[in-house]
């Protein structure tokens, strides 16, 4: 009983991705909702599932702001920046099973004006993360403070084993700065990136430079799903799920104890996204990849089958991953050069470029994208889309 | 595609339920998974889906712990006490879905140890809930400043406005100690209270005396689901989770402003899981309801249809409610009288009902129970178990 092809994304919605937001994440969130459910061609009390983010708000506060009356089905997916793709699998699943028809997901935070260690900074409640008492009982004594140190480990690992190398990290930077150039609603518009430059920039935590790490920023995003049968009277063209996957690490709470050290999250879930979708990653026109840190770019990339350790200098070679080239990556800047709305902006452009409404950046008869996330110690999950 | 018989409850699991816990609520959530999981005769690596509770833990945690090593789905429901039973629902979906085979759902928690407001007690970090923030803002400058004040409102308009009695209230108080004395588990074993006793109970807050108020305690409750296919090789008779479905008030972040005082979040649920299970709510052999406080027992059962309003006290008459009643409810004593597991100890009870195991308090022949919960403002949740 697959959910393959039973829902589809219908609406999609932003924000002004900016850095100094005046308003809070709720107030963000509700108003990338609402362009959502507009760009649907609905209205509010149509929706009867409700997949809320995993920090800043819960299900009852988005339903009442929205005037949502009769709710169905409501669950948070705590993945971090693994839960929007993640709940593109949760939503098909209660829509292909009847629990709710209309669905909406919605991610947005102030990463840049609430969360940034700055003075002054307001720090908006964001609940409870697994990350933060391993975090400080564990690693804050070793130095180790945040993500960027985190996966600075299992980069530096890799390296070492399989000959990764800079280069082939600044080639996602590149990539992605070179698509957010295409792109209006990109903070980094306008400020190009090459190699000597990604290669001269600081380090933040060895192996990773400046570069290698995304924006902080502040702004939201959302989606309305619905099922099939509905999607096709939708002003757009639907967006259909093909498959969607999930997968965890072993343990998640603890990195350095890992057996194995690349056994990633997203590790388990490839196999049953496009088993699902019934394609192999190679068929897909774009990938949209969850980019915290370029690395885990291309791990993901080894994860889903277009290379083996070691090569992500020869995929990353010539463009490939580059609007133009065979498997153009982050087409929107991606975290790294668009914003960063924990990949939930991965979804919102997969969506344009599917119905290709993508503009400049658009990739030419785009039938199939691939969408990742990447959160916490490494939960990963894996969406294939179609027109 | 309806999840209905599509997966079975085959195994469960409790702590002892006491006041006093040495012990956090996550390792007492892991003993009552460890004893869940060897009651469906597996191992715990053969979890691959986990619906973590709302508060105390995440499913890394959880995960990490009971060694489960390759988790394909985790959700969080967050409905307070609906959360429970609207878990049964998200996980007989992922698992009609295929998207996990195996499911592990768990509540524990010191509701008597460390939330008590008593000198001394710990407080254990439970992460955010919807209540806090309104409750903070808009009702504790009102003197309202947790559920029994909530919860008092809706029982006074209520009695006002169809002359719910005291002694309905009390009959579900009675029929609960009643059952509890049948319970070697149950908190209030050797206690007895009759209506003289109950009517004389203090007020907590009008129009609730002590005891329309559910106990206090400290444990934990765990439950394993399977797909159908899978559960007739286990031990036990398996538990088929017929129908289930969730529901939420409007607005449900705010009692006082909903156009509907009685307009809970059960209401729209029942036709929805009743009608996926083909039953009538009086097709039903035995009741777990929610019983925070009796008043919201009797709503529940309205909203079930078990009578009108203003026919709560046909309802109870008699025995009704009382084992060798047409309609036991709370059969192991429910929160008022065995113990506080957010209704996670309900669903143990219905299954330990319909496995024939529930001892002196089993219902003869007991083929099909309805499990209810009810959380936060007043989210609801409901499920049809057939054995």
């Amino acid at each position: 009983m697959s959910f393959r092809d039973r829902s589809a994304i219908v609406g999609i919605g932003e924000t002004d991705y900016i850095r100094g937001a005046e308003r809070g994440a709720v107030e963000q969130m509700l108003e990338a909702a609402r362009a959502a459910i507009a760009d649907a061609g609905i209205e509010a009390r149509e929706i009867d599932g409700l997949v809320p983010p995993p920090a800043y708000t819960f299900g009852e506060e988005i339903a009442a702001n929205l005037g949502i009356e009769s709710l169905r089905f409501q669950t948070t997916v705590c993945m971090g920046g693994a839960s929007p793709t993640a709940s593109l699998q949760t939503a098909a699943m209660a829509i292909a099973s009847g629990v709710a028809e209309t669905v909406l997901l919605t991610f947005g935070w102030n990463g840049y004006s609430a969360l940034r260690p700055k003075p002054g900074a307001r720090r908006e409640k964001m609940g409870r993360f697994p990350i933060d008492d391993v975090t400080r009982d564990f690693y804050m004594p070793y130095g180790a403070a945040g993500p960027v140190n985190f996966y600075a480990w299992i980069a530096k690992r890799h390296m070492e084993l399989y000959g990764t190398a800079y280069e082939d990290m600044g080639a996602v930077a590149i990539a992605c700065r070179k698509h957010a150039q295409l792109n209006d609603r990109a903070v980094m518009k306008g400020r190009s990136l090459d190699m000597e430059a990604y290669l001269a920039s600081r380090w933040i935590s060895e192996p990773f430079r400046l570069y290698d790490c995304c924006l902080e920023t502040d702004g939201a995003c959302a989606v309305v799903m619905t099922s099939a049968e509905r999607a096709r009277n939708g002003p757009h063209r639907p967006v259909y799920v093909m498959g969607a996957a999930e997968g965890h690490p072993y343990p998640a709470d603890d990195i350095p104890n890992r057996p194995d050290f690349f056994r990633i999250g997203l590790t388990g879930a490839p196999p049953r996204a496009l088993g699902m979708a019934g394609i192999d990653a190679s068929d897909a026109d774009f990938l949209e990849i969850y980019d915290c840190f370029t690395y885990v770019v291309l791990l993901q990339l080894q994860t889903l089958g277009f290379f083996e350790p070691g090569g992500a200098g020869d995929f990353v070679r010539d463009g490939n991953i580059e609007l133009g080239g065979r498997y153009p990556v982050n087409t929107h800047g991606g975290l790294h050069s668009q914003a960063h709305v924990w990949g939930m902006n991965h979804i919102v452009e997969a969506t344009k470029q599917l119905r290709g409404d993508a503009g400049a950046a658009q990739v030419k008869d785009a039938e199939i994208g691939i969408v990742t996330g990447w959160g916490d110690f490494g939960d990963g999950s894996v969406a294939v889309l179609r027109r």
